[in-house]
Parts: C-alpha cells; structure tokens; sequence
C-alpha cells in the first residue's frame, strides 16, 4: 500500500523542522528506473505557488528522476525570493541524488504567504536522501500529512498476458481535491509499468478527471495542487493506454475517497451521483451545484434529508450547461425517491442520515443518458472551527 | 420608513396561523392608485416556486392592485396542486379587493416541498384585507419575516423642480438576498411617483442590479425571490428614469445592508470591492468568487486576516471572465495591504477584524479601471447551526 511497492522506487519521510509540531515534514521519492518516465496535472488556479511553476516545467518533458515535498509552508504568494527557494530546493536535490534540478518535482503544502526556513528544508532533504529505501513509502506518506488526521495511501497490481505483474502505488495528503482544492492536494503515484510520456499524460489526464476532479470538499480551489506520475519501467511489463488508465483510476479512486473520508471538521461523505443528463459534462455541472450548496452541506450535518435545498440548487445550473425539466427531476436520499417530478415524493422520514458516514444523493434529470457522481462533504462545526483556527 | 409611506398605498399584517410560533405570516400591500404601475425581478433558478410563477405573468403587462406575502411555507416544488393553491390565493384577494386577480402578485416564503394551510392562508387574506390601511406598512413588514430577527424597511423622499415630492418606500425580508439567495428574499416596493411601466421595469433592474444582485451571504439561490414595484401615481409628480432609479438603489441598497446585518448566524458583514477591473462584470465576478469561499469566510470569523485564502478564490476566476495578471494583485484588508503584487504586503497583525462586525476587502486588479463591491457574510458556527436546524 506505498508509493515504494512498484519495482525502481526509494523513498523516505523526515522531520526537517518546518512545523511546530516536529512532525514529520518532508518526503523525498526517487526513481531509480531504468526509465523515468513522468507526467504531472496541477491546479487550475491563476494563483499559483513558486513549486507549481517550477514543477510544471519540469515534468513538460516527461521525465523525473525525484520528488521533493514538504508540509509546514506552500511557499505561495512569496514573490521571486519564494520561487528562488523552490529552485535551491531542487538544485540541493540534484545535487544530493546526482541528478540534474531540471529533473526534480518540487511539491510544498501549508499556510500561504510565508517563506520557507530553506536551511531547515535542505537539511531536511540530505536527512531523508541518507535514509532513501524501497520500504520508505508509509514515511513518505506521513510526512506530507498536514490537517490530515491519516495518511493516505493506495496500491493495485494487474498481471500482463505475458503473466509478468505490473503495479500502480500512491501517496496523497489533503482534506480536499484537485481542482477545486479545499487544502493543497498533493499526490505523487509511482509505477513499475513500461510506458512513454505521452501514454503517461493521458491516462494520468484520464484518471485524475473522474476522481480528483470529482471531490469537491468545499468548493476551494488551493494554489498548489500537484498529481505527478513516476514510471520507472522496471517490471518490465509494457502496458497500454486503457491498463495504464484502469489501474490509476483505481489508485486515484481510492486516495480520492480517502480524502473525502478525513476531510477537515467532516462528519459525512456525500456521494451526490446526477443520472440521465444529456452529457456527463451537464452532469458534472449539476452534481458540482448540489455539491456547493452549504445550505444542503449544513442540512445533511443536521441528519436532514432537506430535498428541496437539492433541488434549488439543481436549478441554479444554466440551461445552455445541462439542458433538462426542472418539473421532471427524481431525487433520491439514501435511496428513497423524496422528491418526484420536481415535486413531493416519498416520506423523507424514511431517510435515515444519522445511521451512517456515507450518504447517496441521486439526481435523475430525466434529460439523457449520461451519469456523474462527485463526492464532497458535509458542512459542520467544527469544519468552521478548523478553518477559522487554521492559522493562529 | 414604510411601504406606506408614499401615497396611495394600505397595508396589513396578520396571523394566518401558517406559523407553529403563532407570529405575523400574512401581509397584503394595496395600491390604491390613481395608477396601477408595476413592475417585477425573479429568482433566476430554474426551480421555481408555484408564486414565482403566477406573479411573473401577473406583472407582464405591468399592471398590479395588490400583493398578498405569506411566511410559513413556500409553496415550492409542490407540483400542480401547489400553482393551484396561489391562484386561488389571488382569486380570494382579488374578490376580497374588488380587483381581478389576474393583478395580484402572490409571494411566499418558508420550507420548501410542503403545501400551504390554505384555508387558514384565506382566512388570513380576509383578516388584513378587514384591517388594510394607510399605516400598515409596519404590520406588513413583520408578517413575512422568517429567520429575520429584525423588520427590514427603508425609505427615501426627492423632491421635484415644482417641488412637489414623490416617495419610494420598500420593507424586505430574507437572510439573504436576490440572485443567488439564501433563505428567500421578499421584498415590496412602492412609490408614489408618476411613472408608466416600461421606466418602472427599467429602474427596478437597474437599482436591484447593484444592490440585491451584489448581496452573496452564502452563494444559494432560492426558488421564491421576489422583487416587486408598485406605483400609484398619487404625488402626481412625474418622474425621469434616473430619477426613479436613483431612489429606488438608495432604497433597495439600504434594504440590502440590512439583510446582510441580519444574516443568518453571521457575526462580520464583508463588503469585498474590486478595483481595476477591466469591466464591471469582471470586477463582480471577482468580488463575487472571494464572497464565496468559505475558507476565506470561516477565516473572518475566527478574526483572521487570511490574504492568502482571498487571493486563491481570485485565482479562480478564468482568464475571459476577468483579464488580469496574478502577480500584479494587490489586496487590502481593513485598509491595511496585506498582500501586494501578489507577495506579502504590510504586517497583517496591523489587522484587527475583531473591533467591528464590517469587514473591508479591497483588491486591485490594476488592469483597468471597473470597480465594483460585493457584500456577504462570515461562516460562523451559528450559519451551520441555524441551517442544519432550520426545518426541524
């Protein structure tokens, strides 16, 4: 269940004395091929943190030889003296791996607008490059953790027509998403899967759309939202577009999940799944504005299956995004048809919300055939507690 | 400071019994005329209450008698049955006034997915309907309240070049506001000017497009938003379109400031103004991106200037919407620049959010010269209470 569990990868988790806590509060990830090969997807924000500008250079040429990432400091809204750090960073990793800084992702997770203690990270770095192992990835893991309250961590194994086996692991931190982000998001997936950079981008594109993408926590796009894909082609397996696909998604699924699971202050997971929508675009877009309602989020917190807050917020969808009825929508909680037509349905006081974590919104638009399903979470005390306690 | 302040204009406000509290649920506003002008803006949501449409058509041809507003229900998503109960509704004010009910608007508010007690509802219409009367705007006002813990009225008086004066009198109510709104917002105008319906229709879009429309407390559109104008003509003062408009902003803005004073469990009002956009839509559609994150909300709450979670939710805002340079942003908070070009700024301890419940966000796009101001809330502890409570 580690980033280290695919043939060709070291890794390690330190404490490098960013945070107060003296926690853990850098990983470093190596690949040791023979290839490496890499792809990467960051945020969509236009604010974006000095280790997002540097790392998308980097992986622009589908390859990295290693990953840097700490807690305890985004290094966002720093300026060039921010970027400047990004870029010692890397050069101190280069330099401590023998690989060039070009080569180097550069991942950082923390309050905004704040320098980093850069001799307390490279020491940090020369820490975690003394103890690199193939049995490093669970240190790894917890070093990236910030308001997480586990570390997240995910593996799949597919066997090739040849019998060889193949491996897909994972590492993720964050009580959010990709885009939009509640925290940053960042995961870094490793592979011992035989692949070229192009065939990387795709399925990384591919599976990170229909996972990461579709956690919406609260709503909250973060500056430095980082997915990188290492393949270090050493199982020797060569896998294709489809495999390749399959296997991140599940990865990404299950650290998607994950996060949702540990979201900061969360004390339900909303699947809100829109069916027969006449794109899974519309359905994406109408399941986004149930997922952004915090009127819903603070009704499900009080165990109130409130439809009609659902159905508002399907309506606030435009026409030209998800063309549909509105006196034609179905919607289910948990299973029971509350709302039928745009109108009254079953008894709402057949759902049961208190009874479980997991709570299933299905959105029938009666418009098509097309599904999505975005998960978020419910909006609750102690979310506002943390979030307005974050930083002091 | 009422709706029947300007001439020609009876009001009351009852107890239908629509509420388990037994507080006012009923009010009816009568124009008196000589003229019968009206005017009307809607929720822009797709899923839209039995009232909303019934009293769209009523105010087509721009002629309104009377409006009847009941709190206790909002007679949303409660399919055919539901449109019947409003027309009949309009059909028992209609007969009651001696006018037809195809002019009388019908507005609701309170849970949605439940029909309304009818006959108490036309029990009520009898009851103010006996007690109509030329200082009944007060009644009338607290009668649609719902978790508004204040009456909200507002009036302005101008005078003409024959100094003669005309008035605009307005009563709201709603945690919320218009397009996107929080719990409903209901409001009445009326005004005593001289006007034909084509400059009433102009001047209300105008006026509730820099007020109500730039009120965002958390983001949710209701299915019930109501604004609607009524001008009896009885100052015999005739009145320009700027004229009227002006009155009716200082009148609808005034109202707005009240709502977002009022919001649900809300303890700081926020009013985010952008500056150098390069439109006025850009300068909203940042203003409104920054209204809209609750992290940045949750961090006002606990008093906390976090630059950083405001310069995210800017971000976010796509290229076309709002061209600007991300490094070139400069944000103030209670006047102190935090962040400038988009590093750190002044000292954000020089903040102190907890000397006042008004919170000023200023930021400065500097790409163009557009400027505009978006109000909403703090997500506080309460805001989670009040809305996972609200319908139990």
């Amino acid at each position: 269940m580690s980033i280290t569990a695919p043939a060709g990868f070291r890794a390690a988790g330190v404490t490098a004395g960013l945070k107060a806590s003296g926690n853990p509060d850098l990983a470093l990830v190596v690949n040791d091929g023979p290839e490496h090969v890499a792809a990467g997807v960051f945020t969509t924000n236009r604010v974006v943190a000095a280790p997002v500008v540097w790392s998308r250079t980097v992986v622009g040429d589908g390859v990295v030889h290693a990953v840097v990432l700490n807690s305890g400091g985004a290094n966002a809204c720093t300026g060039p003296e921010g970027f400047a750090d990004t870029h010692r960073t890397a050069e101190h990793v280069g330099a401590a791996l023998g690989v060039s800084s070009g080569d180097v992702v550069v991942c950082s997770t923390g309050l905004i607008g704040e320098r980093l203690d850069l001799p307390a990270l490279l020491g940090g770095v020369d820490a975690a490059a003394a103890v690199l192992s193939a049995d490093g990835g669970a240190d790894a893991a917890r070093a990236i953790m910030t308001t997480d309250t586990v570390a997240k961590e995910a593996q799949e194994s597919r066997a090739t027509a040849d019998a060889t086996t193949w491996t897909v692991g994972g590492m993720a931190k964050g009580a959010g998403m990709l885009a939009p982000g509640l925290a940053t998001m960042l995961c870094v997936l490793t592979t011992d899967a035989v692949v070229d950079a192009g065939t990387a981008d795709a399925a990384l594109r591919a599976a990170t759309g229909v996972t990461f993408d579709r956690v919406d926590s609260d709503g909250c796009m973060s500056t430095n939202d980082t997915v990188v894909l290492l393949a270090s082609g050493a199982s020797g397996s060569r896998v294709g577009l489809a495999e390749l696909t399959e296997a991140l998604t599940a990865v990404c699924g299950s650290l998607a999940r994950q996060l949702v699971a540990d979201a900061e202050g969360a004390s339900h997971d909303i699947a809100v799944t829109v069916r027969g929508a006449t794109t899974e675009d519309a359905a994406v877009a109408v399941a986004r504005a149930v997922t952004r309602s915090n009127l819903f989020k603070a009704a499900v917190f009080g165990n109130d299956p409130n439809w009609g807050r659902v159905l508002s917020a399907v309506g606030t969808v435009p026409v030209d995004v998800a063309p549909f009825d509105a006196d034609a929508v179905d919607v289910a909680i948990n299973g029971v048809t509350v709302s039928r037509a745009g109108g009254v349905g079953e008894d709402r006081s057949l759902v049961d919300l208190a009874a479980a974590r997991e709570v299933r919104v299905d959105v029938d638009l009666h418009a098509g055939r097309a599904t999505a399903t975005v998960w978020t979470n419910d909006l609750t005390h102690d979310y506002v507690h943390e979030n307005s306690a974050y930083s002091t």
